[in-house]
């Protein structure tokens, strides 16, 4: 047992710890800092799928980097820890006993599993989506040699790994929701998605759920559907979501938050201000509505970690938005899907009277430059005043940074009124046009609509 | 002469014409609209250096369109104007009379030469670069069969035109200031691009000035350049600015601001609140001293457009933000550069005491990722509040979309306290990672600098 005294103590080896050391680096550069992690080696969580297909290929390939500050100056463990004693401010781990000033949980999340399916987990071909490089390179040697994947789950792992297993030649079948990406896209921005799946090859079996795995002694045979039609397979795959890591914070006697996560305030803050809490293990609100949210996002985890490493010792500054956007991109074929804040469909469900901007233009002008695709851009504000609260993009590649602008419109409450006044870059080979930049056109319709 | 009575006439065939007109369409559906033009055909302006080049190759690829609604609810008279007279509300263009109620100038600029070139305009082979079909035309029809090309001016278009000629194999030599760009890139950002157009083969010859064109009979044989030395060339192109065209507004009485534009307020008003100016026909102010601005882009002619637009027949709204802050993109090789607000080195002049923060990051993640590449975001910001004034970008494509997060932080005031716990969608086919998103990067910066 060796015995180990830090000022601070990030616990997780994910983007969220990764960020929390290095701002708490730049902000408490005369502090100890000590990063204890699970693995040896951590993966970039959104990179997994790709690893599965061409892309990267391997996982080798997708290791996170630490940058040579944190590595330089931070003591790193790995090693797994085995309970919190708050009181004492001590973690214990297998090998390790640490004292600690402060204490910082980024323990990330596990995959969520339904308990109908918990039974099926000890079956060799089926599998779940884990943020570790030994389970992905199991899942991924499995792969080699089988031909026909099913594929539980319809959200952004789902749908990543579908049409990254569909590109090295796999029969892809992918089950879920009405709609794929439900909670980020609306049904007319989905199907374009849906549409680009299905030319590629990809069977979606949409507005079903698995009821059930068939198994066939230690092998799942394939999948019941709730309509009782069956469909089979060689290696199942459950995407079915995350849920928050919190058994030693629960057991450290931390209050807990909807949907399991740790319970933190704006700044990250247990109710104990020398316990912090970032990333998927911490419980999230919505922005619109401050209820418990449960997205699960890299980019998320990294701006809360900024926000904690920062208010270690006190807060330094008050956050300018509080909540959670939900600010997503993917790639589906050669196409970006984006979106961020709410959906229209969600703003029928929370009540909110709202209108819709749409405009379809194209991402370079003239039209006639060689690589001019299709841009959409669609926008979603409050009907009275038109501030905007959602946005979703289809475009190319830049669409990736389109909904960024976006996201900061949100962030910042701006109006259709500001954004139609809007000065934006605009180029031939980079961007729309300056007299149809989607988003200025967007939301011109957002305030036409409300004379309507 | 034909009579024409109008309620809303608009004077241009540009994009802020375009746009006046077809947000007056969105705004005052019931008013008659008549847009009146010099040219039968209008070219894309941003495009033209991409006719000379691969990415276009002919000027009939660069036709800027009408949209079906503009075309079919707008009279379009294709005629030259003479005068207006502001009295009795009439517009005389040389085989019409146009009686109107509102009226838009939108007439645009025309190349600014330094005197002691004028005498060598009329020579075959010096040429401006008008934005005008048949001018394009013919400099790209002579271009045709010469091989070496000099460019006088290494502002964008310059800068455009170079790259673009020497795609297709022609001898370049740019002669300019100490850096190209020089006022949208400090030097750091400068020097990249200026390594790529070398690498590509283009002769830079900065930190000088050409001093006279070497005349032989009708054709320019070169020119001679401040500190005695000479170049020759088949053809000289002056890429030295633009300036407002106004000398119809002038005659008809109109207020004149500085540089010569029309003099408009917030709402692109002139004194007379019937008539308005738009585009780089009107005066510009600077957004951080209100001084006048010589910035000439379509993207800001497109939002004075929109705000003209919608206020003819009374405000709409409140501008949010004032003045102009000339956010520009290009691309050079296969790069892209990004400007928005002020440089470090204007922040200098105007005696800013500012903070700068930068970051060089990949524009994928994780770098392995087959299509990564190095984006370089430096933001600039008052040191004091860390509110962000400026802000420079280096990368692939996205970087177009990069330098509009941070317009629309400049935009609305944001600090470098508020980028650091922005909520940005990141995904690895399409941007930076989480936890080095550039523009976050940079804003850390500067919130470190200031303790320094």
């Amino acid at each position: 047992m060796k015995l180990i005294d830090t000022d601070i103590l990030v616990l997780g080896g994910g983007p969220a710890a990764l960020v929390t050391v290095s701002t708490a680096l730049q902000n408490y550069p005369d502090k100890k800092i000590t990063l204890i992690k699970e693995d040896e080696i951590s993966l970039v969580p959104c990179g997994i799928p790709y690893i599965f297909g061409k892309t990267l290929a391997q996982s080798s390939k997708n290791i996170m980097p630490f940058s040579p500050a944190v590595a330089e100056k931070t003591t790193i463990i790995t090693d797994t820890a085995t309970s919190v004693d708050i009181e004492s401010k001590t973690l214990y781990a297998n090998s390790h006993k640490i004292t600690f000033d402060k204490l910082v949980f980024a323990t990330g999340s596990t995959p969520f599993v339904h308990k109908s399916f918990e039974d099926a987990l000890h079956l060799k071909n089926v599998f779940t989506i884990q943020k570790c490089k030994e389970k992905i390179d199991q899942l991924k040697d499995y792969l080699e040699d089988k031909q026909k994947v099913i594929i539980i789950g319809t959200g952004f792992i789902g749908v990543e790994m579908a049409t990254e297993l569909r590109s090295i030649g796999k029969d892809v079948t992918i089950v879920g929701g009405r709609h794929i990406l439900a909670g980020s896209f609306d049904v007319d921005m989905a199907i374009e998605a849906e549409k680009i799946m299905q030319e590629m090859g990809i069977e979606l079996v949409l507005g079903q759920y698995a009821s059930r795995i068939v198994q066939s002694g230690s092998l799942a045979e394939g999948i019941e559907l709730c309509d009782g039609g069956r469909i089979d397979g060689d290696v199942i795959i459950l995407a079915t979501g995350y849920q928050p890591n919190t058994q030693l914070a629960k057991n450290a006697g931390l209050k807990l938050a909807h949907y399991g996560g740790i319970w933190v305030d704006e700044y990250m803050r247990t109710k104990n201000k020398d316990i912090f809490a970032v990333g998927d293990c911490c419980g999230r609100r919505d922005f619109i509505t401050r209820d418990p949210s449960k997205v699960m996002l890299a980019s998320t985890s990294a701006s809360e970690a900024r926000v904690a490493g920062s208010s270690l010792y006190g807060l330094q500054y008050l956050k300018g938005f509080n909540g959670t956007i939900a600010i997503f991109s993917t790639m589906i074929g050669n196409r970006a899907f984006a979106s961020a804040g709410v959906t229209e469909d969600r703003a029928k469900k929370e009540n909110i009277d709202y209108t819709v901007g749409y405009f379809q233009g194209l991402n370079r002008h003239p039209g006639t430059i060689p690589d001019a695709s299709k841009q959409s851009v669609k926008l979603i504000a409050i009907r009275s005043s038109g501030q905007i609260i959602g946005g979703q993009v289809i475009g190319d590649k830049e669409a990736g940074e389109v909904i960024n602008i976006i996201g900061l419109a949100i962030e910042t409450e701006l109006s259709a009124h500001h954004l139609v006044s809007l000065q934006v870059a605009t180029q031939p080979l980079l961007t729309a046009a300056p007299t149809t930049y989607p988003i200025i056109k967007a939301a011109e319709q957002i305030i036409q609509a409300r004379f309507q």
